[in-house]
C-alpha cells in the first residue's frame, strides 16, 4: 500500500506569481537536449577557459567535526583563534581541504567546474550531500520534492516571495518579524499581515479567524495564500514551534490553500529549557546522531504531504554567514520557477564558496556534519546559558507566570533593581518598577526583552519620541548597542507607547564582554527609570 | 578654475523607480551613528563568532601576473593544468596566497570578518583596490562616483534596471543584445525596445530619432529614460564602440535625460583588428601598462559629467565565472538604491571569493593586474586569430564591403564551399551559394554570423520551423553546439525568415578541438545547402 507520505506533490501551479516568469535561460527550446552531450564540442557559451582562472588549487585548514564538546560546561575555548595568534597553546584540531584545477575524477570537487559558469543549482556534490542531509533530518511527507542552492535565507526568502505573490497581494507573517522579508518584499507592494503570537510562535486559532474572516472588501486585498514564517528560535521573539502546531497550521494551509515559507536558520540552535545555574544540569547531549536529531523540534517539511512548503537553509549560522550558501527544499514546479530566478539574477553561488563547503561537508561525512552542529547547539546553550545567569546575579530576579501574548502560559523572568547589599529583609523591600521582562529562550540567538513604561516618571501617552528609542539610545551612549523592538514590527500595530521591546544576541560577544555588557544594562535601566 | 570634468554629479533622483525603494536595513534610524564604534558593545545582530566558523585559514596557489606571454605567437600552452596533472613538466609560474582566520592587522584580510555578515559594499580591501583601479583605467569624468561589490554583472543588470524602471516601462538596448538582460526585466513587465546597430553598435542617428519621434500613445509607454548596452565586444555582435560614438550617444542621453548602463565585461578582451594569417604581424603588445590602457576603447565614465552612467564590471572574465564577484562604478545616489537592493537579496558578495580574489589582487598589486589582463588580451587574440584562421582554411574565402545593418562599411568575410583540388581555373569556378558571412570581431568572445536561406532549395517564405533551427539542430546532431541567433533578439523584429544568425565562442574550447568543430561545420553546411 502506498501512503499518502509517499505521494506526489500535488498541482499548485495557481500560486505561481507574475514576478516568477521569468524566461529560461539554460533550457531554451531545443538546447537542452545536447547540453552536457559526452564528446559534443560546446562552441555556445561565453565561457572563458579554466587555464584562465589564476588559481591552480585552492585549500583550507578546517576544524574537525567534534571540536566542540557535548558536554554542557563552561563555554569551550579550546579552538579560540585569537589565542593561537598570541602564540598560546591551543587543542584545535585541523584537518586539511584541497581543491585542485582540475580532478581525476570530473565528480570530484575541482575549481575547474566550481569556477566556471554553474547552473543555479549548483555544484552537483553539493546538491547531493543536502539533499541525502534533508532526507535524513526533515523527512519531508511526499517523495518528489527537491532541493536547490541559494544564496542564503535573505537571497531565498526574497526569491521565495516574488515566485509566489503579486505586487498589491498580501502575506502572513507572525506579528514580530525578521526585518530583511519587509524590506525585501516592500519594493513590490507586497505586504505583510500579521498573526498575533504565543509562545510557540503563530497561533493556529489566530490564523484560523484571520482566514475564516477575511473580507477582501474591507482589507483591500484578496485573501493572502502565503505564509511567510520562521518557526524555530523566532527572530526576534526566540519562539519554538512544536509538531503539533505545525500540524495545526498546515492543515489550515491545506484548507485555505495556502503555501507557507518555512525560514529555518537557527533549526540546529535548539538547546531545550533554560536551567537555573544552580540547579543546572550538566549532562552531556546524546552522543548519539540520530537520538539527538529526534530530539530537536521537526521541520514543516515532516507534515507536508502535498508540497506546500518552501522550506529555506541556510549555512549562516552553521558554517559561517559570509559563505552566502544556503538550499531551498520544495516541490519540483516551485524549484523550477526559483531557479529560473537564481539565473536572471546571482546565477549560481560562489565556486569559491561551494567547493570549500561541499569539501568541508565531504571530509566530515553526513555524521561528521551532524556531530558539528550538535557541538555547535551545545556552544550556544552555553552563551544562552550565561548571558541569562548574568542578568540573574546583576538584577533581582522573580518568576511569573505570562497571563497574555507571546508569553501567555509560559515562567516569565522579571528583573528588578537589586536592593542594597545592606538591605533588611528582602520580604519588606521596596523593589519598584519591574525594569525588565523576558522568557529564556529554547532555540536560536536571541532574548527578546520587554520593558513596561507604565511607570516610567517621564511616560505620556501618545509620546512622539518613543521612551524605546530614548532608553536604547541611552544604551548605545553607554556603550552596548542592542536591536530596538520596532524594526521587528510586522505591521506597526503592537507598537504601544507603554511598551517598549528589545533584542539582544548572545551569539557573537565573548563571555567576558556579554558580562560587562549586561553591567552596563544594569546602571542604564535602574538610572532610566529613576529619571 | 574647476573644470566640469571635477564636478559632482547632478541630481537624477527623478529616475528611481518604485521597485528600487528598498528599507534601508543597515541604515536604520539612529543605528549607524553607532555601528562600528570603538570598544561599543554589539549585542544587536544575529552574528556567530568567529571561532564557530570551521576554517583556520583558507589559501590557494595562484598565478602570477605574468603567465601569460605579451607576445602574440601560437597560443601559450605552459600553464595548461591537465599537462601537469599527467606529470608533465610545466612552466607555470606559482604565488602563494594566505587568508588567516585572524590577521594582526584589522585592515588585513581575515575570515573573521570575510565570512561574517558584511555590507553589501563589499570587503573594504576590495572596495579600496577596484576603486584606484577604476580610477585608473576608466578616468570618470565627475568626482563623487563611487563603487559597490556586486555578485557579478548578471546580478549587476538585474539591479540596475530594477533600480531604475518601473513595471510598464522599456529601456533602450541594441537590436541583438544579451538575453540575459531580456529575461531578467521581463517579469517585472519592463520591456526592450531596439535600435538600430552598425560595426560600432548601437547607432546614435537611430537613437535619437527613437527618441525624438516617441510618441507616448502609439508606443503605449512613455519615453524611456534607460539604455541598456554592452559597448566592446558586443554579445553578440561582436561590435566596439569608440570614444566619439559614445560622445555621440552620451550628448543624446544628456539632452533627453537618459540613463546608460554600461554593461562591460569583454573591455579588457580588446584584441584589435584581425590580420590574415600570411600577413600577421607578431609585435608584442605595449609593455608599458598606461601605454596598453590607452590603446583600449574608453568606458561611457570617461565622457560621463553629470553621473548618469552605471558601469558594470565582472571579475567573470579576467579571474574566474565563479567567483561571482563584480561591481558598479556610478553617482553615489544610483550606488546607495543599489546597496539596499542587494541587502534584501544577496547581501554582501560570498566571503570565500571576495577574499581570495582581494589577496590575489593585493600579492598582484595594480599593475600586476593590468599585467594579467594584458596577457589576457593576447590570449583571446589568439584563439580568434586561430579559428578565423580555421574558417579561412575550410571555406573559401571572399572578401566584400558590408552595405548595410550591423557591417555598413566594414570588412566581410564571406565563406563559399571549397572547389575541389582538381578544379581548373578558379575564376572560372561555380562557387554556389554564400554560405556563412562574418566580421572578424576586434573584441570580446564572439564570431557573429550570418546565413543567407534565400538560395536554400527549401526555403518558403513564412516558414513555419525556421531554417535557423534546422540548420542549429543539424550541427548539434553532427557534435557542434553553437547559440542560435533568435536567442538574442531584442524584441523580434529583425528575425527575417531569409536569413539566419549564429554566435560562435572562441574563448572556451581547446584549439585542436575548435579546428576540428570549423571542420565539421564546413560539411554539415555544405550538405545543408544540397538539400
Amino acid at each position: 500500500m502506498v501512503s499518502e507520505k509517499q505521494g506526489k506533490a500535488m498541482d499548485l501551479s495557481h500560486h505561481l506569481s507574475d514576478l516568477s516568469r521569468a524566461r529560461p535561460i539554460s533550457a531554451l527550446k531545443g538546447l537542452a537536449r545536447y547540453m552536457g552531450k559526452p564528446g559534443l564540442i560546446a562552441l555556445a557559451g561565453g565561457m572563458p577557459h579554466p587555464d584562465y582562472f589564476p588559481y591552480a588549487d585552492v585549500s583550507a585548514n578546517a576544524l574537525a567535526a567534534d571540536s566542540y564538546s557535548l558536554q554542557t560546561s563552561e563555554p569551550d575555548e579550546s579552538v579560540s583563534w585569537f589565542w593561537k595568534l598570541f602564540g598560546n597553546s591551543s587543542k584545535e584540531k585541523i584537518m586539511p581541504i584541497f581543491v585542485p584545477k582540475y580532478a581525476p575524477k570530473a565528480s570530484d570537487v575541482n575549481l575547474a567546474t566550481a569556477l566556471q559558469y554553474g547552473t543555479a543549482q549548483g555544484l552537483v556534490a553539493l546538491q547531493d550531500f543536502v539533499k541525502t542531509f534533508s532526507e535524513k533530518v526533515y523527512q519531508p511527507g511526499y517523495s518528489d520534492w527537491t532541493i536547490l542552492m541559494s544564496t542564503g535565507n535573505t537571497d531565498g526568502l526574497s526569491r521565495a516571495i516574488q515566485t509566489l505573490c503579486n505586487p498589491g497581494e498580501l502575506f502572513i507573517t507572525e506579528e514580530w518579524t525578521y526585518p530583511s522579508a519587509l524590506a525585501s518584499s516592500q519594493p513590490f507592494n507586497i505586504r505583510p499581515v500579521a498573526v498575533e503570537m504565543d509562545g510557540e510562535g503563530m497561533r493556529s486559532d489566530a490564523l484560523r479567524t484571520l482566514l475564516t474572516e477575511w473580507d477582501e472588501t474591507v482589507r483591500g486585498a484578496k485573501r493572502p495564500h502565503v505564509i511567510y514564517t520562521v518557526p524555530v528560535g523566532q527572530n526576534p521573539s526566540g519562539a519554538t514551534m512544536g509538531l503539533d502546531r505545525k500540524k495545526e497550521i498546515y492543515d489550515i494551509c491545506v484548507e485555505f490553500d495556502v503555501i507557507i515559507v518555512e525560514d529555518d536558520p537557527y533549526f540546529f540552535l535548539q538547546q531545550g529549557p533554560y536551567e537555573p545555574k544552580d540547579i543546572r544540569s550538566t549532562r552531556p547531549l546524546p552522543t548519539n546522531a540520530d537520538e539527538w536529531l529526534s530530539s530537536l523540534k521537526p521541520s514543516y517539511l515532516k507534515v507536508d504531504h502535498q508540497g506546500r512548503v518552501i522550506r529555506l537553509d541556510t549555512f549562516s549560522k552553521t558554517i559561517a554567514p559570509g559563505s552566502r550558501l544556503g538550499w531551498f527544499t520544495c516541490n519540483p514546479l516551485f524549484a523550477e520557477r526559483l531557479e529560473r530566478q537564481g539565473e536572471t539574477t546571482t546565477q549560481a553561488p560562489c565556486g569559491f564558496g561551494q567547493s570549500l563547503v561541499t569539501q568541508l561537508l565531504k571530509s566530515w561525512g553526513q555524521d561528521g556534519y551532524v556531530r558539528w552542529l550538535e557541538g555547535l547547539a551545545v556552544q550556544y546553550k552555553t552563551r544562552r546559558d550565561y548571558i541569562i545567569d548574568c542578568f540573574a546575579e546583576e538584577f533581582h530576579l522573580r518568576r511569573s507566570l505570562g497571563t497574555h501574548g507571546v508569553w501567555k502560559g509560559l515562567e516569565v523572568y522579571d528583573l528588578y533593581a537589586k536592593p542594597p547589599a545592606d538591605a533588611a529583609g528582602l520580604e519588606k523591600f521596596d523593589f519598584g518598577s519591574k525594569l525588565i521582562s523576558f522568557v529564556p529562550p529554547t532555540s536560536g540567538m536571541f532574548i527578546w526583552m520587554k520593558v513596561s513604561f507604565k511607570d516610567h516618571p517621564s511616560f505620556k501617552e501618545g509620546d512622539e519620541e518613543s521612551l524605546e528609542m530614548k532608553l536604547w539610545t541611552e544604551l548605545a551612549e553607554a556603550g552596548v548597542l542592542i536591536a530596538p523592538g520596532w524594526m521587528f514590527s510586522a505591521t506597526g500595530d503592537n507598537l504601544g507607547a507603554d511598551e517598549g521591546h528589545f533584542r539582544i544576541s548572545f551569539a557573537n560577544a565573548n563571555l567576558d564582554v556579554m558580562k560587562k555588557a549586561v553591567g552596563i544594562m544594569g546602571n542604564v535601566f535602574r538610572e532610566f527609570f529613576k529619571q
